[in-house]
């Protein structure tokens, strides 16, 4: 869980990433912005930033910022019905993002974790995108990432997105963020 | 049809407005920058130039540059076999654009076609697109649009775009561009 004033802080410290990486979001946007910890109450470590731009029942376009280092941990969009799950596309637009997929593992990869994490990271098949640059994966791919020294701000353009079925490898993850007082 | 030199300045030219707008892209991105005249030769009031970055099976996320007061024809996403065509979103990240779909006609719109062309435009209701403003229509809407006394970049994001299959009001239209040396 997350207190409003943290909620708060990283809303304001995302939009100011967000105008600097030249997205343009009206004010009603920007106040809407989702800040998720996964439930697990270490936002700066493991959580992401959401902006939300188009959401209907055919696809999503998003923004996501990830602070320094900021790791979203490793999940998939699973098939629903009938529905194949949802095909993603992450494009960077800012900063620098370190995206691991499955395949050969990546020998020394740039990005780490959270330490007391690492046993629910599988996939190691490092991608560094640098603005402009981006990697499309199919449905049920699993997949994690994290911002480089200076963060990332990154689209994400997909079909239908159903966030709160999302799978994630760490039993420890909640995926709807609690806001409490304080 | 265009001329070689036609597309290649069209291409420079929209290339300066993303950049102006804030749009990061490739440089191989922007050397394949669509210019699209919709085979009237008639570029500067009929076209535009469109840059891809995403274009899968399942959705496409593209930018759309129009030149000051250049339009993009009335057009529809028709069904195709099992798919019910393409629904889109019109995002607006620079200068000001003027969009028609179907509805109460505006008494007094902004925006006028190229006059000879005028009675191939039949939907005229009116939405004045800002920075940061966008609307979304279902497949199969007629909808035609202009970008205002500085011209503007809009995104578009999309399910499955099959832009060849478009049906376009003006039976004079051919959607292809052919380009001639010159």
């Amino acid at each position: 869980m997350i207190t409003r004033t943290e909620q708060a802080s990283a809303r304001k410290r995302a939009a100011e990433m967000l105008k600097r990486a030249g997205i343009v979001a009206r004010q009603e946007e920007l106040e809407r912005i989702e800040v998720a910890d996964f439930g697990l109450g270490e936002l700066d470590e493991s959580g992401v930033q959401i902006l939300t731009l188009v959401d209907t029942d055919e696809i999503a376009a998003k923004v996501l910022v990830l602070f320094p280092h900021q790791t979203e941990p490793e999940h998939r969009h699973p098939p629903l019905g009938d529905y194949l799950g949802k095909e993603e596309t992450i494009r960077c637009q800012w900063g620098e993002l370190y995206l691991y997929v499955p395949g050969a593992p990546t020998p020394e990869p740039v990005a780490s974790p959270p330490a007391h994490r690492k046993n629910t990271y599988t996939v190691w098949h490092e991608h560094i995108l640098h603005p402009g640059e981006q990697l499309t994966f199919p449905p049920n791919t699993p997949h994690w990432f994290q911002g480089g020294p200076e963060g990332a701000v990154v689209w994400t353009f997909s079909t239908k997105a159903v966030d709160i079925e999302d799978i994630f490898t760490d039993p420890d993850i909640r995926r709807k963020t609690v806001v409490v007082d304080g």
